[in-house]
């Protein structure tokens, strides 16, 4: 067991160094961008209040150059919080939502605030409460693999530190470099390993959180197996900071793959796409740890915002194959048989295999970084749903059609293995006339064919109104009446998930 | 896709044989085994209901040789029923519990009743709603492994029907013959192969319950990732039919394992049983399916009570473990690996290994029939645990010192890649003067250890006294407050799960 070992958030992230420059842009206020928004009932943070705070958390109470907590990563929401609190422990967290609970002050739990949807940043004046000083890991268990660690930790950071132990962790994203634990905790965070180690329902053995009232859950357990009661972790997994603040979790690590290889493939349609995939779950079988998707308008992306050099030559759909495994020379013959199969029945028209640590993140960077040079476009639509394989990317091809020259672009990458499509639309900048060409018709077009309308984002602010095309009414109440028992004044994470709360 | 395919149930099963062989033993009433336990404020069945049940289901309501339904598997619990429902679709199961709602008349939800702790039969005179005929599998998606089916399905059916699809099913228990997939979900059911394929959280991708009040919650996805909202299945799994009644689940199925192997090892001591799991996570990595281990007590067991012979001579512990992949001979390759290494550094004495399909049922059979091997000597006080690999097997040692003579056998056997300890102890009845030396002296040891009263068989009737060994104040409180916003009228499954509601 290895205890209470600092982490430092990693510097020099893509995605902070994204933040950093584009900074100066001034996104228009939320409040005033969805003006039929309106601000509840909620107590307005006095002088009173920030001597409280300063008591309960000293000099942690930030008051000014809130800018980076008060806009979200694409630049698309900006709150007008006037304070931030960066508690410490799990007390800190709990005296300060006892506090504002009695005071009717509504708060906003932010991690990493990567978030996509607007959801964890201030729609009106909440207050935020950052995990950014939670970050001690607490106890490793080498042999079972079971990490215990405060909601703050970076992604990246972890990774690192388990490395070490010849372990790794069971979820991967763009944003390791910034989103917090916590964070990816409480948004069911997917990623590109899910094909492999499954979801967070899954992997989070265990999670601390703090409830409106500051009462402290307790379900911090290091067991991989417990059915005593209700699996109350679960619904904190993937509520978005709505029902409790997340301060800690236990997370079952599996071993660190001793060999990983990355394949890039070209090929000529989705349809091979499909194939592709079929083929490479039959031959690689149980070392397959990804299988994402990228479409030729995606590598143009690639290649000029980002600067980045297709490995092959031009097709218009692009796979990335990982495996990973505890023997290196079985994953290369897997491998290697599978890309002979796939070439000789020319499913695969090109291709190249990294095995070389340098070569296999060059493929994997023009993958993750397609969310960050969206951005250069300037405005960013973005979308992430769940599809069946046979409607997969006629989403794409539609929205295509229908925006014409309304947008600079509409690409469509993502996880197939999952059915998870991202799907972004472009504009030089903001326009209303855009959305509403193409908001509610894609959320129509997923629910006629029963996909999600958020298959790893969540709802956040921007997607709540739309739960109803993936969820029944029966379903929406229940979440309500959940919403009400764990926080009845309704101060936790306001406007974000249940609509007409 | 594939649709409607009725399913038999498959005949023949040992539990079903153990059942018919032995219930003419007569056991005790629950009611007057555990006197504390007082009937709630609940309706009576009068003749007018079963005439409202005969206009809702008819012909399917039974009143007559209800035995059967009202003993559980063990022998340790008797209800009262006197009537049993046995409705073919949702809305059967959403007009009974309707009616029952209104009047006041509590349930007990039944599957295939091989629930271990008291769950699936009644306390006192709860009406049973058995889902043995709503066995119908809904559709199967062959390229995602995508299974929808009703909640009746016994599980080795379907096991045998996606085997001709190339697929397999996540979860597998000894009592597979007979157990319902409704039920497994209901109990959040882990059984050996949870270490491959992990826990029903991550599993199963959707489900569909009817809620006390009749009203029918539909989160029946077939997605692999939805993040729209909090994920209402997740409470329902292992709630053991106290907040639903589940109808349909959806399940996420692997793909088959073109070549399974087991080898059954002989070793020293509990010291050398870990030896061999730690170098078979790093040696077997992704292709190790199952890593069970069982005592020489349990082997007398296996040998005398069931007949059944050791495959290779006498130790005092031996473990099962089971390879599966995509490629035979890598698997091979690498199990060979690993016992020339066990063997030549001696942690392991003997060992065999069978790769013939009657062989790995043999070698398996003696680990799962343990439970019905223990059934033999008379009354079996079962206990299933979760404990750090540290203290694993040291509360089957402070058991045996502690009992002595009082007991036929203390035996220990589980699932070690878990840390999923099943206990057990014998006598020749039930004994309330063994039970007060067993309980609560055991939980004690166990939440002592911050391990779970109840790994994989939930708490029922039997160990909801207890859940406090293994849950915070604060974590009940909130489970009480689910439950009273699910079942207002408590009719769904009373006296389980939660205490003093």
């Amino acid at each position: 067991m290895v205890f209470l070992k600092q982490l430092c958030i990693s510097s020099g992230s893509v995605l902070r160094r994204y933040i950093q420059t584009s900074s100066r842009r001034q996104v228009e206020l939320t409040s005033i961008r969805y003006p039929g928004v309106k601000r509840g009932n909620y107590g307005v943070v006095v002088d009173n209040d920030i001597a409280t705070f300063e008591r309960l958390i000293p000099g942690r109470v930030l008051t000014d150059s809130l800018e980076g907590y008060n806009t979200d990563w694409l630049k698309t929401c900006r709150g007008a919080s006037q304070v931030v609190l960066r508690p410490k422990s799990t007390e800190e967290v709990s005296a300060i939502l006892k506090y504002c609970n009695e005071k009717k002050l509504a708060v906003v739990p932010q991690g990493g605030n990567t978030g996509l949807v607007g959801g964890s940043v201030a729609v009106f004046d909440e207050i935020v409460i950052s995990t950014q000083l939670m970050n001690n890991i607490i106890s490793l268990d080498e042999i079972s693999g079971t990490l215990v660690c405060q909601a703050g930790c970076v992604l990246a950071s972890i990774e690192d530190y388990l490395s070490e132990y010849k372990l790794t962790i069971p979820v991967d994203l763009g944003a390791k470099g910034s989103c917090h634990i916590g964070g990816n905790v409480a948004t069911n965070a997917g990623g590109v390993r899910l094909l492999r180690y499954g979801s967070l329902h899954g992997s989070v053995l265990g999670l601390e959180a703090v409830l409106a009232s500051g009462e402290v859950v307790d379900c911090l357990s290091t067991l991989r197996k417990d059915n005593t009661g209700y699996d109350l972790k679960q619904l904190f997994i993937g509520s978005e900071g709505t029902l409790g603040l997340i301060t800690a979790v236990s997370l079952n690590c599996p071993q660190k793959p001793q060999a990983v290889s990355v394949a890039f493939l070209g090929c000529e349609s989705f349809q091979r796409v499909l194939d592709i995939f079929k083929e490479s779950r039959h031959k690689l079988g149980e070392v397959m740890s990804a299988f994402e998707f990228m479409d030729s308008h995606s590598m143009v992306v690639a290649k000029e915002n980002l600067k980045l050099k297709s490995p092959i030559g031009d097709f218009p759909f692009y796979v990335l194959i990982e495996t990973s495994g505890s023997n290196g020379s079985h994953d290369e013959e897997k491998l290697s048989q599978f890309l002979e199969h796939v070439t000789s029945s020319e499913i695969v028209q090109d291709g190249t295999v990294a095995t070389e640590p340098t070569k296999i993140q060059y493929i994997w960077s023009i993958r993750e970084r397609l969310a960050e040079g969206l951005l250069h476009d300037g405005y960013c639509y973005k979308y992430d749903v769940s599809l069946p394989l046979s409607s997969f990317y006629g989403l794409v091809e539609a929205m295509r059609e229908r925006m014409g020259n309304m947008v600079t672009r509409v690409i469509g990458y993502g996880h197939v293995g999952d059915g998870n499509l991202h799907l972004n639309l472009t504009s030089p900048e903001y326009s209303s006339e855009v959305m509403k060409k193409i908001e509610p018709f894609i959320y129509d077009w997923v629910a006629d064919q029963k996909g999600s309308i958020s298959a790893e984002h969540g709802l956040g602010f921007k997607k709540k109104d739309f739960i109803y095309h993936s969820k029944s009414k029966s379903a929406v109440r229940l979440m309500k009446d959940i919403k009400r028992t764990f926080d009845p004044n309704m101060i936790l994470n306001p406007y974000k998930v249940l609509p007409d709360l």
